[in-house]
């Protein structure tokens, strides 16, 4: 039988009470207050906001769904042959402060409650809300490991400047202020699946001159998902790194609930494909964003998010456990 | 401003944690595990089974959507003019223990857990589940009080033998072996809101010798919510009564999601005038149950659940207060 | 316990086959192929043709909702004491023979259809399908009784005379033509809770100089569902009579799943109360029409028309009975 | 024949364009540019914005699915015999501009358009959107008449101070700031339909306090809508009056898609029947509020809207031919 | 004109009546009854019960959708060159018996059913239901043809051991006490698909202990559905095989309505290949399991089932011709 | 900056109106009446009307669906590099006249309608509807451009004769009568994804008469969509072309909402590869026909349709500016 780490952050047992009896929390781990929260390695946050979206509103009901779904996850990734929970110390923390009628103030106070995550020594793995969402536990995570590489599986580059003539920030946008910002190393930023139309010939030069690496999907389907992410693995190097899933990098098929779909995507069989050659990489954090309730009241695009974010959490832990040990 | 009875046991406040934020919980309050619960006043509990249901299930899903739901309810109810939350000690229990798989097993397990409910002093206020479950809580409640009496808001009576040939526990038979266990006192159990078609003229036969009371619907409609409700409280008397509120009772307009839909139902205006009039009655417990979210994904049946859960605990709490003060 | 008048003739238990179990025909009844249906009191008959609507087309599928929904009726009604199963003998016809593709051929056999049926002096019970199904079916039905009575439950009075331009057959004509071919008498036509906007000031003028006798839903809301069906009763008197139920009297809230919603209708009880009131008209036929499953896949709609027909089988049956024996 | 005040601005004719066919329009009428609309009586304006919503977001999109279910409406309301396309100028003058990052700017910006829309004689009659978009609309029509009447159809006052500790512009203030900025006449200011648990037993004091008229759901229920909206009328006066309907007064029963559904609320027949009543008053706009699409992608809130839309067109017209001929 | 085996065993032709009319009969075949079933080759049977459910519940309701979205299949198979009505005499026999709140008891009434339809000589060609269904069919199969060879598609093993800490008989169980009762041959047991995540690292021991041959999903996407299939049936060799097909094989995008959805699963199109790859295996029986319309009520999942039976039957059918012709 | 043809014909800026507000048109184009268009390009046109169908009807509504998905398109293929509203002037024409009540009257008023377009020198790119409206437009642009060679992407080759025994216009029959009628050039047609059982094995021998090319879905599956695409282009060779697009040929994974679904279907993705493979054909029009909204209310359907549309409008576009520059 395996041996536990800790037998206090062990998600509840489907043998005693069945997957949808409970209160709802991430993967069925236990509850615990940030406060409290001091022996914590891998902290599974909600960041229930949308504040920065454009168009269809409704990620800030995401963290919700997502917990609801992740009932479905179990404990081992025979693939992976890892058992998250038996190699680190996991709980939902509950939700990050927000307020879904400022956008700078709830930016500020994201930062300030990832600054008190990452402070205690525990690697964030969000759920959002909105992509703009990244961008504040991006500062945090800088702060404390310095400019940090990204791996981005989006249907977007979300390297746009400003919207409706000056609005700065949205969720199209956190990519470019993280950049500005220089806590987001252009040259380690690996983005995978853009797709769709853009606003002009011109949208992607900004990326182009900062040294953004993109993969189109078109170019994952003609050179196949480990060809790209052998170069995602080279790009980003040993450097501290975070994963963003924006669940819209999946198909319409797969994730309908999401605010911006995009048709011909990833299949979340592709997903997990890559994600799952991310072992090894030096991973600070990594989040799980977009998914919109409203747009999918069954559950399929939560499942999916549910199914990464288990996928992000046997990376994370393993990392944990090989580095902190 | 209002003196709260404990700062403890508040629901989680929307001026900072907007409704859609943090983990459900029932009515946005703490959650307490039993063995931990000294002090309370009101339980609430989620009854995640629904193994007594012959047609439609899914009411093993209520819980969850019922807390989901129970998030837009607020702290004061100006009808009635009660905060429940200032004078009554109200947690969420979490659910009790249930196995999909066993009927006998299950309605055991059931009644221990309420034994243990009771016998802390605390007011059961129970979220189903099929109508079955409601016999283990009699069961538990009856040994602390005796016979109880009981106001039951429902479509179907619930009166029925046996199912499918000797089927004996059914969510159409819980109060034909509550009055056989002798812990439901016929006389003094009123049923509200009966309609649809019977198997056969002889359905009733059995409660009309029994002395049971049944108001069906055309009576109400005939009659008014308020001169049957006054019969109600005149038949249950003083002694310790307990109310359960199958949501069926209300039209499908108002509750499509639930396994036995009957058209010609109550509007939830009428459901809360109902349960509005039950100021006095000496509650010893209370439920709602038959909230089946598969069958309305979107959540109106379990708002309205949700809505009938304040009203009773308003009920309850004011119960505690004058009596246990 | 009852007698039966055949046990044929029966509807499938629901304490041997669970609801949701077999085949689907209405009320659980046999099907019988009208070939060999010799001994039939009421025969419920499909009509699975929309090619007389204007604007959003799928009553074609009703008769397969309702079908499936009407497994919830059971066999005894109690408001009315009536058995219909065991004084009538009842079948599902099946559907009745249709071209989606064709208006004129499918209304010349559709007539051709239920004049067979009225000729093996089966009493027809029909589940459309759109309004217009029910011209050939008075055209067969006055070829045995002559001008027939009817009362039209119904927030449209389908009199318009012709849709775009000069389309003579369409969901809203049906009793223009059926008045203009003496088959329909108009000083027997009750209309009951007609509303919504109309084309302009003119459209009731033909209504009126027929002698159409119509009660608009603020008629019946101001004066009361009693006095509205004592006025009708006696309008219609004692020759042969039909009713037709269109579901969009109901309101949208009851009734979301049809072609033409009219907000401001009837409730399910309200409309259940008027059935029941048609006590002792001499029926020769009735129908319920206008459910389209496309827009309320869930089914609420067709189970408010699944309960119409029980009403309605109730009173068919009790008029056979006590006139045929 | 009805004599046309003008063949330019007819909706499109149902006999020629079959309802779902065309351009979706509000009340299939033509669309008409702001800067071109010369002689135009009533303009429809859409506010596509949520800026505002605390909770469950989504009014965004309510514009376009009115507009999408208006084509359901036809020309003539029987009831009260107005054929308003005959006796005003109507059009849909598209939608009012909006940011959804912005709040204080898009409040500006919507105050600047109605204004000019004011300012060119056009009675404004407003599809929303979240309540707070009546904010701006009400400063432009109180520059123009001065201090304002109001009959609010809304299960919330929209009374509240603050939000979030600090925020005064959400969709439950609008009427707060709009009494402190002396654009609302509190003594004239009529709410109808409010229900629901309140944050506490102070919520209402200022109303109070000011003078605002306050007619629960239950006393509605009590006393009948005739004798409230006499009540109302008799409140209101003589002055210049607006009147908003926000969705949610209805039942969820009947609109389900809004953001802060409450149970226990008004029929869709309530609702026509109580608007009836405010004939003869000195309109001078009107808006409906709050229909989330998200929340009823089939469209039945939406439905509901565009019945009290046509319902308050008629109002307007037979105002505006009334006193500017 | 191909030459029809017999008049009676064909589908309703759509020439005739459309798709959408008529009573719903899996591949619009004619129901026979079991004991009238005199001359049939293949029987199609549903099996509407999910008393093996430890989840989401609702697989008993799977027979009726799948009937009704069977009703789009077409008469001949163009790729498999197979006209199955024309070679084997093929009908819907109903439903088996089940009792909703009977495990145990259940099981035996389908062994007993089941082992009359194989005493007829009928091939059973099942719709489910949840897994657990299938264990009675294999047993009276297993009479018949000795111990069988099984190929599987599904994303679980269903070889776990005891659920609750004691239940045995469970959706999750079936083929563990199916090797255990010696009715299934472990060393020609196929398990193709399987994926997500584990209780435990220990959880696939058993099954390679007994010789199970498992393909995950990894290992089809890696070598081609052709190759694995290729092993398959060398795997399963010549002697008699059945074929199980949960619905949840497929990736919820293709079937999201099943109780345990795993992401990363086959598309419609993989499973086709597949099981075209059969012909010629030595097939005594096969079932399509797990569709649970709650989940999808629109039916694509019983649109793929239905589709997937069509398959299962022009196998069959070839097979019943070949070898008994 | 991309100079622009024309200031007049570009979308609504995203920039300056969200993309969820304004009047619904095809991309956000500006709505030009026919009789107006005078230098227009391309125009776009609905089509709504789906009197040929013989079972699931609905795509009456496509249009309107279609024209509120597109508004999440962009400008600018970044794949193609083709800014189509840069060098094409495109506006939506609106919808072309229908009867939902005639099929030969529709199709007569069809083909007089896209005379016009062609007459003015317009390309027209259509939104049915069902398949039978493609034929009028090709009967319209062959009297143009004489007989056309055509690439249909459709799961069904619609290549059928008759239906109900004598039908001749229906939704599977178009491109018989259109080859009948000399205006496809048969040995020209190329067809791509045909899949789905058939009637009876010599439903396509018909095809295989006149040399139809077909390409079925196992074939594309086998060889691939490059090497499929590139046969096509050789056999529609330089003559006048019509693309069409039956959104059946994608899995109802990816395209649920259409009437007659099958499964084992494209993925948008490789519907999107094949389409900008057509680069460089003479393209004289194309279709999006058959997204039913009634059975995808969310829209994800018509999202993929919208998306289509714009991949063929850069195709159209580019040939356009090549051709007439």
């Amino acid at each position: 039988m395996t041996k536990l780490k800790s037998e206090l952050y062990q998600p509840l047992s489907s043998d005693v009470v069945p997957r949808y009896a409970g209160i709802a929390t991430f993967m069925r781990l236990p509850y615990v207050a940030l406060e409290q929260a001091t022996d914590l390695d891998i902290g599974i946050v909600g960041v229930p906001w949308d504040g920065g979206t454009t168009n269809r509103a409704g990620a800030r009901h995401g963290p919700r769904q997502v917990r609801e779904m992740s009932a479905l996850m179990r404990r081992y990734h025979p693939v992976l042959d890892i058992s998250p929970y038996a190699i680190a110390n996991c709980a939902d923390l509950g939700d990050a402060p927000v307020n879904p009628l400022e956008i700078l103030g709830t930016l500020d106070g994201l930062t300030a409650h990832y600054r008190q995550i990452v402070g205690r020594g525990i690697t964030p793995l969000s759920v959002g809300g909105d992509h703009l969402v990244t961008l504040p536990i991006l500062r945090a995570l800088a702060e404390c490991h310095g400019p940090l590489g990204m791996i981005q599986f989006d249907a977007h580059s979300d390297l746009w400047d400003v919207y409706f003539g000056g609005s700065e920030y949205a969720h199209g946008t956190p990519f470019r202020r993280a950049i500005e910002e220089g806590i987001l190393d252009p040259n380690r930023l690996v983005q995978i699946g853009l797709r769709g139309g853009l606003y002009s010939a011109e949208d992607n030069a900004w990326a182009v001159e900062q040294g953004v690496h993109q993969f189109p999907i078109e170019v994952v389907d003609e050179r196949g998902c480990d060809a790209v992410l052998a170069d995602a693995l080279r790009l980003v190097g040993a450097g501290p790194t975070y994963v963003t899933f924006d669940i819209d990098c999946l198909d319409p098929a797969h994730a309908p609930g999401t605010g911006t779909p995009e048709v011909g995507g990833f299949t979340t069989l592709h997903a997990q494909r890559m994600l799952r050659r991310l072992r090894g990489v030096n991973l600070v954090g990594a989040d799980v964003v977009e998914v919109s309730p409203p747009f999918d009241p069954g559950g399929a695009t939560a499942l999916a998010g549910a199914t990464m974010l288990f996928e992000l959490i046997c990376l994370l832990a393993e990392h944990r456990a090989a580095t902190t040990g």
